[in-house]
Protein backbone atom coordinates (compact mmCIF):
# COMPACT_ATOMS: atom_id res chain seq x y z
CA UNK A 1 0.00 0.00 0.00
CA UNK A 2 2.53 2.34 0.86
CA UNK A 3 5.56 1.56 -1.43
CA UNK A 4 5.07 4.27 -3.65
CA UNK A 5 4.91 6.65 -1.33
CA UNK A 6 7.94 5.33 0.59
CA UNK A 7 10.22 6.09 -2.81
CA UNK A 8 8.68 9.16 -3.28
CA UNK A 9 9.44 10.39 -0.11
CA UNK A 10 12.89 8.18 0.50
CA UNK A 11 14.47 9.69 -3.01
CA UNK A 12 14.06 13.38 -1.17
CA UNK A 13 15.28 13.05 2.18
CA UNK A 14 16.46 10.29 4.98
CA UNK A 15 13.74 8.91 7.09
CA UNK A 16 13.97 6.26 9.63
CA UNK A 17 11.71 3.25 9.90
CA UNK A 18 9.79 4.56 12.89
CA UNK A 19 9.49 7.51 11.07
CA UNK A 20 7.91 6.05 8.06
CA UNK A 21 5.51 3.98 10.42
CA UNK A 22 4.10 6.95 11.35
CA UNK A 23 4.16 8.70 8.19
CA UNK A 24 2.28 5.94 7.10
CA UNK A 25 -0.28 5.48 9.80
CA UNK A 26 -1.85 9.04 9.08
CA UNK A 27 -2.22 8.50 5.49
CA UNK A 28 -5.22 6.57 5.06
CA UNK A 29 -6.55 4.73 1.36
CA UNK A 30 -9.17 5.90 -0.72
CA UNK A 31 -10.76 4.82 -3.64
CA UNK A 32 -12.10 6.88 -6.14
CA UNK A 33 -14.70 6.09 -9.32
CA UNK A 34 -13.25 7.34 -13.07
CA UNK A 35 -14.79 11.24 -13.07
CA UNK A 36 -15.48 11.42 -9.89
CA UNK A 37 -15.84 14.57 -8.26
CA UNK A 38 -14.25 14.09 -4.57
CA UNK A 39 -13.79 17.43 -3.57
CA UNK A 40 -16.13 20.61 -3.93
CA UNK A 41 -16.29 24.04 -4.59
CA UNK A 42 -17.48 25.87 -2.07
CA UNK A 43 -15.93 23.06 0.83
CA UNK A 44 -13.04 23.66 2.98
CA UNK A 45 -9.96 21.26 1.79
CA UNK A 46 -9.03 19.66 5.03
CA UNK A 47 -6.75 16.44 3.32
CA UNK A 48 -3.48 16.58 1.36
CA UNK A 49 -4.04 13.50 -1.55
CA UNK A 50 -0.69 11.09 -3.24
CA UNK A 51 -1.96 9.49 -5.91
CA UNK A 52 -0.74 6.09 -5.27
CA UNK A 53 -2.86 4.86 -8.61
CA UNK A 54 -4.65 6.88 -11.42
CA UNK A 55 -4.42 10.27 -12.17
CA UNK A 56 -6.47 13.31 -10.64
CA UNK A 57 -6.93 17.04 -11.66
CA UNK A 58 -7.96 19.92 -9.60
CA UNK A 59 -9.95 22.77 -11.95
CA UNK A 60 -12.17 25.57 -12.00
CA UNK A 61 -15.85 26.01 -13.55
CA UNK A 62 -16.09 29.42 -14.95
CA UNK A 63 -19.53 31.37 -14.68
CA UNK A 64 -19.83 30.50 -18.60
CA UNK A 65 -19.76 26.64 -17.77
CA UNK A 66 -16.30 26.39 -19.40
CA UNK A 67 -13.50 24.40 -17.02
CA UNK A 68 -10.19 25.26 -16.36
CA UNK A 69 -7.46 22.63 -15.18
CA UNK A 70 -5.02 23.81 -12.70
CA UNK A 71 -3.15 20.62 -12.27
CA UNK A 72 -2.87 17.05 -12.98
CA UNK A 73 -1.71 14.78 -9.77
CA UNK A 74 -0.35 11.41 -11.86
CA UNK A 75 1.11 8.94 -9.73
CA UNK A 76 3.21 9.18 -7.38
CA UNK A 77 2.37 13.02 -6.80
CA UNK A 78 0.67 15.02 -4.79
CA UNK A 79 -2.21 17.42 -5.15
CA UNK A 80 -5.53 19.01 -3.50
CA UNK A 81 -7.32 22.00 -3.23
CA UNK A 82 -4.06 23.84 -2.76
CA UNK A 83 -5.70 27.54 -1.89
CA UNK A 84 -8.48 26.35 0.12
CA UNK A 85 -5.96 23.68 2.37
CA UNK A 86 -3.52 26.42 2.62
CA UNK A 87 -6.06 29.61 3.76
CA UNK A 88 -9.08 27.78 4.73
CA UNK A 89 -11.09 29.39 2.93
CA UNK A 90 -13.97 28.04 0.66
CA UNK A 91 -12.08 25.89 -2.46
CA UNK A 92 -12.77 28.03 -5.95
CA UNK A 93 -11.76 24.46 -7.09
CA UNK A 94 -13.09 20.52 -8.19
CA UNK A 95 -10.96 17.67 -7.31
CA UNK A 96 -11.95 14.90 -9.85
CA UNK A 97 -10.61 11.45 -10.25
CA UNK A 98 -9.84 11.31 -14.48
CA UNK A 99 -8.89 7.47 -13.89
CA UNK A 100 -10.28 4.89 -11.57
CA UNK A 101 -7.55 6.09 -8.67
CA UNK A 102 -6.36 5.16 -5.52
CA UNK A 103 -5.39 8.13 -3.10
CA UNK A 104 -3.82 8.42 -0.18
CA UNK A 105 -5.02 10.90 2.37
CA UNK A 106 -4.01 12.55 4.99
CA UNK A 107 -5.61 15.48 7.25
CA UNK A 108 -4.48 18.84 7.08
CA UNK A 109 -4.06 19.06 10.84
CA UNK A 110 -1.72 15.68 10.86
CA UNK A 111 0.23 16.68 8.10
CA UNK A 112 1.18 20.16 9.55
CA UNK A 113 1.80 17.90 12.84
CA UNK A 114 3.85 16.09 11.03
CA UNK A 115 6.24 18.76 10.29
CA UNK A 116 6.62 19.61 13.36
CA UNK A 117 7.72 16.10 14.43
CA UNK A 118 9.92 15.81 11.38
CA UNK A 119 11.46 18.91 10.20
CA UNK A 120 12.88 16.83 6.80
CA UNK A 121 9.69 16.75 5.55
CA UNK A 122 9.78 20.56 5.21
CA UNK A 123 11.79 20.19 2.38
CA UNK A 124 9.50 18.23 0.54
CA UNK A 125 6.33 20.11 1.36
CA UNK A 126 8.78 23.06 0.07
CA UNK A 127 8.98 21.29 -3.39
CA UNK A 128 5.76 21.10 -3.59
CA UNK A 129 5.01 24.27 -3.09
CA UNK A 130 7.56 25.65 -5.21
CA UNK A 131 6.48 23.20 -8.24
CA UNK A 132 3.34 24.64 -7.62
CA UNK A 133 4.78 28.45 -7.79
CA UNK A 134 6.02 27.30 -11.03
CA UNK A 135 2.92 26.21 -12.91
CA UNK A 136 0.89 28.94 -11.75
CA UNK A 137 2.99 31.91 -12.95
CA UNK A 138 3.13 29.80 -16.16
CA UNK A 139 -0.86 29.98 -15.85
CA UNK A 140 -0.95 33.39 -15.03
CA UNK A 141 1.61 34.23 -18.20
CA UNK A 142 0.37 31.97 -20.42
CA UNK A 143 -3.38 33.72 -19.45
CA UNK A 144 -1.69 37.08 -19.83
CA UNK A 145 -0.52 36.71 -23.44
CA UNK A 146 0.79 32.99 -25.05
CA UNK A 147 -1.26 32.25 -28.28
CA UNK A 148 -2.44 28.84 -28.15
CA UNK A 149 0.01 27.64 -30.74
CA UNK A 150 2.88 28.75 -27.87
CA UNK A 151 0.82 27.27 -24.65
CA UNK A 152 0.78 23.76 -26.91
CA UNK A 153 4.15 23.76 -27.36
CA UNK A 154 5.25 25.08 -24.06
CA UNK A 155 2.98 22.39 -22.57
CA UNK A 156 4.21 20.11 -24.93
CA UNK A 157 8.03 20.11 -24.35
CA UNK A 158 7.29 20.48 -19.96
CA UNK A 159 4.83 17.51 -19.59
CA UNK A 160 4.35 15.45 -22.41
CA UNK A 161 2.72 12.80 -20.53
CA UNK A 162 -0.29 15.00 -20.18
CA UNK A 163 -0.80 14.23 -24.01
CA UNK A 164 -0.36 10.59 -23.59
CA UNK A 165 -2.75 10.09 -20.69
CA UNK A 166 -5.16 12.90 -20.72
CA UNK A 167 -8.81 13.37 -22.93
CA UNK A 168 -8.07 16.09 -25.51
CA UNK A 169 -10.88 18.25 -23.74
CA UNK A 170 -9.55 18.50 -20.72
CA UNK A 171 -6.02 19.27 -22.32
CA UNK A 172 -7.79 22.41 -23.52
CA UNK A 173 -8.93 23.09 -20.23
CA UNK A 174 -5.53 22.67 -18.95
CA UNK A 175 -4.80 25.45 -22.01
CA UNK A 176 -7.07 27.46 -21.42
CA UNK A 177 -8.37 27.11 -25.03
CA UNK A 178 -11.28 25.30 -26.92
CA UNK A 179 -10.96 21.53 -27.76
CA UNK A 180 -11.52 23.24 -31.42
CA UNK A 181 -8.41 25.84 -30.81
CA UNK A 182 -6.25 22.89 -29.72
CA UNK A 183 -6.94 20.48 -32.52
CA UNK A 184 -6.09 23.83 -34.89
CA UNK A 185 -2.85 24.30 -32.76
CA UNK A 186 -1.68 20.76 -33.37
CA UNK A 187 -2.53 21.10 -36.89
CA UNK A 188 -0.17 23.95 -37.33
CA UNK A 189 2.57 22.58 -35.32
CA UNK A 190 2.89 19.46 -37.30
CA UNK A 191 2.52 21.83 -40.75
CA UNK A 192 6.36 23.12 -39.18
CA UNK B 1 19.99 47.96 9.98
CA UNK B 2 18.90 44.41 10.89
CA UNK B 3 16.03 45.21 13.01
CA UNK B 4 12.96 45.13 11.32
CA UNK B 5 14.59 41.81 9.65
CA UNK B 6 14.79 40.04 13.21
CA UNK B 7 11.64 41.18 14.45
CA UNK B 8 10.36 39.73 11.03
CA UNK B 9 12.08 36.32 11.97
CA UNK B 10 11.25 36.34 15.62
CA UNK B 11 7.83 36.76 15.45
CA UNK B 12 7.78 33.60 13.11
CA UNK B 13 10.36 31.39 14.77
CA UNK B 14 12.81 31.22 17.57
CA UNK B 15 16.14 32.13 16.59
CA UNK B 16 19.74 32.07 18.47
CA UNK B 17 21.78 35.23 18.79
CA UNK B 18 24.80 33.68 16.96
CA UNK B 19 21.92 32.15 13.95
CA UNK B 20 20.93 35.80 13.40
CA UNK B 21 24.59 36.83 13.52
CA UNK B 22 24.68 33.90 10.99
CA UNK B 23 21.71 35.48 8.74
CA UNK B 24 22.69 38.73 8.92
CA UNK B 25 25.95 38.42 7.84
CA UNK B 26 24.19 36.95 4.28
CA UNK B 27 22.08 39.40 3.83
CA UNK B 28 23.75 42.74 1.86
CA UNK B 29 21.59 46.19 2.01
CA UNK B 30 21.20 47.65 -1.19
CA UNK B 31 19.85 51.27 -2.17
CA UNK B 32 17.24 51.67 -4.92
CA UNK B 33 15.78 54.75 -6.37
CA UNK B 34 12.20 55.51 -6.90
CA UNK B 35 10.77 53.61 -9.94
CA UNK B 36 13.66 51.77 -10.53
CA UNK B 37 13.86 48.97 -12.10
CA UNK B 38 16.64 47.01 -10.50
CA UNK B 39 16.04 43.76 -11.72
CA UNK B 40 14.88 42.72 -15.84
CA UNK B 41 13.04 40.17 -17.66
CA UNK B 42 15.23 37.46 -19.03
CA UNK B 43 17.88 37.76 -16.00
CA UNK B 44 17.96 34.59 -13.93
CA UNK B 45 17.26 35.46 -10.23
CA UNK B 46 19.78 34.50 -8.21
CA UNK B 47 18.53 37.16 -5.14
CA UNK B 48 15.62 36.97 -2.42
CA UNK B 49 14.79 40.26 -1.45
CA UNK B 50 13.59 41.90 2.24
CA UNK B 51 12.51 45.38 1.81
CA UNK B 52 13.72 47.08 4.98
CA UNK B 53 11.94 50.00 3.45
CA UNK B 54 10.11 51.77 1.22
CA UNK B 55 8.15 49.24 -1.73
CA UNK B 56 9.10 47.27 -4.05
CA UNK B 57 6.43 45.38 -6.83
CA UNK B 58 6.83 42.25 -9.04
CA UNK B 59 5.40 43.13 -12.70
CA UNK B 60 5.23 41.75 -15.78
CA UNK B 61 5.07 43.95 -19.36
CA UNK B 62 2.81 42.09 -21.93
CA UNK B 63 3.25 42.18 -25.90
CA UNK B 64 1.27 44.65 -26.48
CA UNK B 65 2.74 46.95 -23.58
CA UNK B 66 0.89 47.11 -21.05
CA UNK B 67 1.54 45.97 -17.25
CA UNK B 68 0.68 43.34 -14.91
CA UNK B 69 1.69 43.50 -11.56
CA UNK B 70 2.16 40.29 -9.71
CA UNK B 71 2.81 41.38 -6.33
CA UNK B 72 3.82 44.54 -4.02
CA UNK B 73 6.03 44.14 -1.10
CA UNK B 74 5.93 46.66 1.39
CA UNK B 75 8.71 46.83 4.73
CA UNK B 76 8.70 43.68 6.59
CA UNK B 77 8.47 41.36 3.44
CA UNK B 78 10.31 39.24 1.17
CA UNK B 79 10.23 39.66 -2.48
CA UNK B 80 11.63 38.09 -5.21
CA UNK B 81 11.18 37.01 -9.12
CA UNK B 82 9.98 33.82 -7.42
CA UNK B 83 9.50 31.74 -10.39
CA UNK B 84 12.87 32.32 -11.78
CA UNK B 85 14.72 31.73 -8.15
CA UNK B 86 13.37 28.54 -8.02
CA UNK B 87 13.53 26.89 -11.56
CA UNK B 88 16.74 29.20 -12.52
CA UNK B 89 14.64 29.84 -16.24
CA UNK B 90 15.01 33.53 -17.26
CA UNK B 91 12.73 35.27 -15.73
CA UNK B 92 9.07 36.95 -17.20
CA UNK B 93 9.20 39.09 -14.37
CA UNK B 94 10.63 42.80 -13.56
CA UNK B 95 11.35 43.83 -10.04
CA UNK B 96 11.14 47.62 -9.32
CA UNK B 97 11.08 49.93 -6.48
CA UNK B 98 7.78 52.14 -6.15
CA UNK B 99 9.07 54.02 -3.52
CA UNK B 100 12.95 55.08 -2.40
CA UNK B 101 13.71 51.92 -1.31
CA UNK B 102 16.25 49.81 0.87
CA UNK B 103 16.49 46.17 0.43
CA UNK B 104 18.29 43.48 2.09
CA UNK B 105 19.44 40.97 -0.52
CA UNK B 106 20.67 37.49 -0.11
CA UNK B 107 22.22 35.15 -2.61
CA UNK B 108 19.91 32.65 -3.79
CA UNK B 109 22.75 29.90 -2.69
CA UNK B 110 23.24 31.32 0.66
CA UNK B 111 19.37 30.89 1.39
CA UNK B 112 19.09 27.34 0.16
CA UNK B 113 22.25 26.60 2.54
CA UNK B 114 20.73 28.69 5.84
CA UNK B 115 17.28 26.50 5.13
CA UNK B 116 19.91 23.20 5.65
CA UNK B 117 22.22 24.69 8.64
CA UNK B 118 18.51 26.48 10.13
CA UNK B 119 15.75 24.17 9.54
CA UNK B 120 13.71 26.19 11.26
CA UNK B 121 13.89 28.84 8.57
CA UNK B 122 12.03 26.57 6.30
CA UNK B 123 8.93 27.57 7.82
CA UNK B 124 9.43 31.00 6.99
CA UNK B 125 10.09 30.12 3.31
CA UNK B 126 6.85 28.21 3.60
CA UNK B 127 4.70 30.78 4.66
CA UNK B 128 5.80 33.20 1.79
CA UNK B 129 6.00 30.26 -0.42
CA UNK B 130 1.65 29.57 0.57
CA UNK B 131 1.52 33.11 0.36
CA UNK B 132 2.44 33.53 -3.01
CA UNK B 133 0.74 30.44 -3.76
CA UNK B 134 -2.81 32.34 -2.48
CA UNK B 135 -2.13 35.30 -4.14
CA UNK B 136 -2.14 33.25 -7.60
CA UNK B 137 -4.54 31.61 -6.98
CA UNK B 138 -6.59 34.67 -6.56
CA UNK B 139 -5.01 36.01 -9.70
CA UNK B 140 -5.73 32.84 -11.95
CA UNK B 141 -9.09 33.13 -10.50
CA UNK B 142 -9.42 36.34 -11.51
CA UNK B 143 -8.66 36.56 -14.97
CA UNK B 144 -10.95 34.04 -15.34
CA UNK B 145 -13.72 34.94 -14.45
CA UNK B 146 -14.31 38.03 -11.85
CA UNK B 147 -15.33 41.69 -13.29
CA UNK B 148 -13.13 44.68 -12.54
CA UNK B 149 -15.65 45.95 -9.26
CA UNK B 150 -15.43 42.32 -7.94
CA UNK B 151 -11.58 42.23 -8.62
CA UNK B 152 -11.70 46.08 -6.95
CA UNK B 153 -13.68 44.46 -3.89
CA UNK B 154 -11.34 41.73 -3.28
CA UNK B 155 -8.80 43.42 -3.10
CA UNK B 156 -9.86 46.19 -1.24
CA UNK B 157 -11.06 43.45 1.38
CA UNK B 158 -7.21 41.60 1.50
CA UNK B 159 -5.19 44.23 1.29
CA UNK B 160 -6.27 48.35 1.52
CA UNK B 161 -2.71 49.27 2.25
CA UNK B 162 -2.27 49.34 -1.24
CA UNK B 163 -4.82 52.24 -2.19
CA UNK B 164 -3.23 53.92 0.07
CA UNK B 165 0.41 53.68 -0.98
CA UNK B 166 0.20 52.40 -4.43
CA UNK B 167 -0.81 54.73 -7.24
CA UNK B 168 -4.03 54.33 -9.28
CA UNK B 169 -2.00 53.01 -12.46
CA UNK B 170 -0.40 50.61 -10.88
CA UNK B 171 -3.35 49.31 -8.76
CA UNK B 172 -5.09 48.88 -12.34
CA UNK B 173 -2.00 47.15 -13.09
CA UNK B 174 -2.29 44.62 -10.22
CA UNK B 175 -6.02 44.55 -11.08
CA UNK B 176 -5.43 43.21 -14.76
CA UNK B 177 -7.80 46.03 -15.54
CA UNK B 178 -7.42 49.61 -16.95
CA UNK B 179 -7.11 52.48 -14.77
CA UNK B 180 -10.16 54.29 -16.67
CA UNK B 181 -12.27 50.86 -15.43
CA UNK B 182 -10.54 50.64 -11.93
CA UNK B 183 -12.07 54.38 -11.49
CA UNK B 184 -15.38 53.45 -12.91
CA UNK B 185 -15.50 50.51 -10.38
CA UNK B 186 -14.54 53.16 -7.66
CA UNK B 187 -17.28 54.78 -8.41
CA UNK B 188 -19.74 52.13 -8.56
CA UNK B 189 -18.95 50.70 -5.59
CA UNK B 190 -19.95 54.34 -3.81
CA UNK B 191 -22.82 54.20 -5.29
CA UNK B 192 -23.90 51.01 -3.25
Amino acid sequence: MYQLLTKYLREKISLTNAQCELIFSLFQPRMVNRNEIFFNKGMICQHFYFVNKGCIRMFYIHSDGTEFTRYFAFEKNFGTALASFITQKPSLEYIQAIEKSEVLSILRNDFYQLLEIIPSLEKIYRHILENAHDINSQRIESLLGKNAKDRYLSLLQQNPEIFQRIPNKLVASYLGISPETLSRAKAQVQIY
